[in-house]
């Protein structure tokens, strides 16, 4: 089940250096592992924000909330999220 | 180079359904071919709207304006571009 | 799986009463249907307004679009989705 | 008497965690005893977010008022309140 | 229980000048009628507009959407509604 | 003459108790002097917000701007204000 | 007492230009003599739209609205009123 | 050369008072030097909000956002800037 | 001085191919020529939509104006103008 | 290959002087350099704005992000992109 989810991130600019690249390096492990386990299928970077667009192929909603809410930087982010399905036009049987 | 393109098509609803029917199955043969060149990535439709989220894959923006404005739907189209860049977390080399 | 979907309706102020009306009655059909199978669980009519405010549960994504799109109305509307998971304080087990 | 409420929490990032813990504890609690009561008919999380959409059901507007500006998180919380009445398609008698 | 409702006229401009006048007749009568009743207690115009400013007093919003939805004008309206409630600074007891 | 004023009120969440305590008195003080000369018709409490709904009744716009920019709260306010005139349909002779 | 009216003009691009050209003369006549008569004392062209800017001097809101409802393109306009007073910080006396 | 420009000033609510004060006092003397100079041709308050409405009268760009910029509260506005030109159906030959 | 335009065409769908051939034709030569006259310094598509973006430089407001309005697709266009200035870390001594 | 970025900044009204000092300059240094290599084609102040426009002239989206999120001020900025192509009304040949 695929989802489009667009993650904003807003530090503090007064957040510590020290602090904000602790919580950034947790942030890319964890999706790193996620993205390994194949529910994390596409992240990108929005050119010349600090936000990602990033497809979600999941279980179920439950799997979906439970990743998001557990990224380190989740209390930072705007998030917005599309849930998508196939597209009659796609030429990929299934285009997860 | 990667680009992320919303679509939302708003065909007026008295057009008389053989033009509907037509514009469609030409906008349909137009995306497929599109599709298997590898410049369009992926395409899918935002549940519950009559809107696509797509991924393009094209050597430069003139291409990517050259195959948006070509499709048969453009007219009846509202259309958002957002250029994307690999995400540092990404675990794909280049995450096309 | 729920989601919660806002659906405002946008006839034609100049569709004949005769047609205004079938397709209103296919609607109810359509949706009581849905509703007796236990998928449209719950929907509302939000007050002062041509809009409702429904909560269905689906197997999944697919299902949700196939009936989103399939409503009568669905060239006349906007619609908005939003996937909802079970609240940490709800005090029911599944609150589906 | 219906009501849809939207309620988005922005708690300060700087919140000491056992602060942040103990509004939490004292909202769950509030929120748990006014379902119990039947007042609180639903609330699910809006997935990805830290939002929960809710249905109440109460004998009129103070009443309402009085839960929702009584939650220990309210002055943190960003709230859309739509009064909502049974829909002519609905095939519940109440649709409570 | 007092509900604020603010309604925004849109009439197609090629109405014919008759159909037009009749409508608002229409509408003049039915608002006077519910007026009289005590339900519509206020009714203003917002200046430089075709919108009106109105407080109803009403039983429960079933009442409320039964009016709304039975104006003439309201296939061209949009609506607003927000339930209000007696503010603690008010001096009426009521404020009816 | 009659104006609408929505008031939004937003207290910086860690202002301390008696500041906060003391400035809400003043304003509720401030607030009852002018609804009893009769120019502050009418305040609501918005269901489910800090916000209120007034009807001012002001010999003149400086008045008008006298008695907002003078409110205890006003430097913590988002304010917006609309100038009503008496509705055509309007039963009373002046509804003001 | 002073206003700010930002009016927005969308005629019909289908409306036959002998009609657009009756209706903008009234419109220009009408707008002349309330500027003659003081009441409309200013009014730019916004430049690159079909809006104008203007500042009305008129006794009270009623005369506003009697002015602006009375616009032969009123049907045709997005109107916002913006009510002012002197500014502490001006230099004119009244600055009307 | 005329613009019309709105500013919205929102200074911290933890400023100090005298520090408020003196920027305050500065900002009325640079204001009112330059309506002296006649550049700065109109300045009202919008009633019930801390913005003005200003008409500047300047001999190009340049000259304006000089003026804006160096205005002391610049770094606590959000800025709005309108060009004008004269309107076809104004009366005064140039309506400075 | 400068000025950024940002005009987005909104061509009735229905508009017949010649009328809308015939058009376009002008604006291209009205377009051609003021650029040659080196007041419409840049023109650009923004990939994906019916809007370019353009920088113009003109001795004056007015003369943006009449630029502006005097387009042939000027009635369907939505225009947003924004003054510029050189900024102060051009290497450009004049990038006016 | 063109791009339009607006670029608003928010530094914090409290960031000491010193501090904001460095950081402008550093910006300033920054800009000029990618300003003679030929990739920051131009930058221009939105009049009455702490923004900017600039077009970029970059090889590919990476290199547009390298320098955008490379900015000192990138932290303090709210950034928009916009992909630009050649317009075909333009009397460059190559105005890209």
């Amino acid at each position: 089940m695929l989802f489009q989810v667009e993650m904003t991130v807003n530090l503090p600019v007064d957040m510590p250096e020290r602090a904000a690249a602790d919580i950034k390096a947790k942030e890319k492990a964890y999706a790193q592992e996620i993205q390994n386990a194949g529910e994390w299928r596409h992240i990108w970077r929005v050119a010349g924000t600090y936000s990602n667009l990033s497809i979600f192929d999941v279980k179920d909603i439950d799997r979906l909330h439970e990743i998001l809410s557990g990224l380190p930087l989740f209390p930072y982010m705007a998030i917005a999220v599309k849930p998508l399905v196939r597209h009659p036009s796609s030429v990929r049987a299934d285009d997860s």
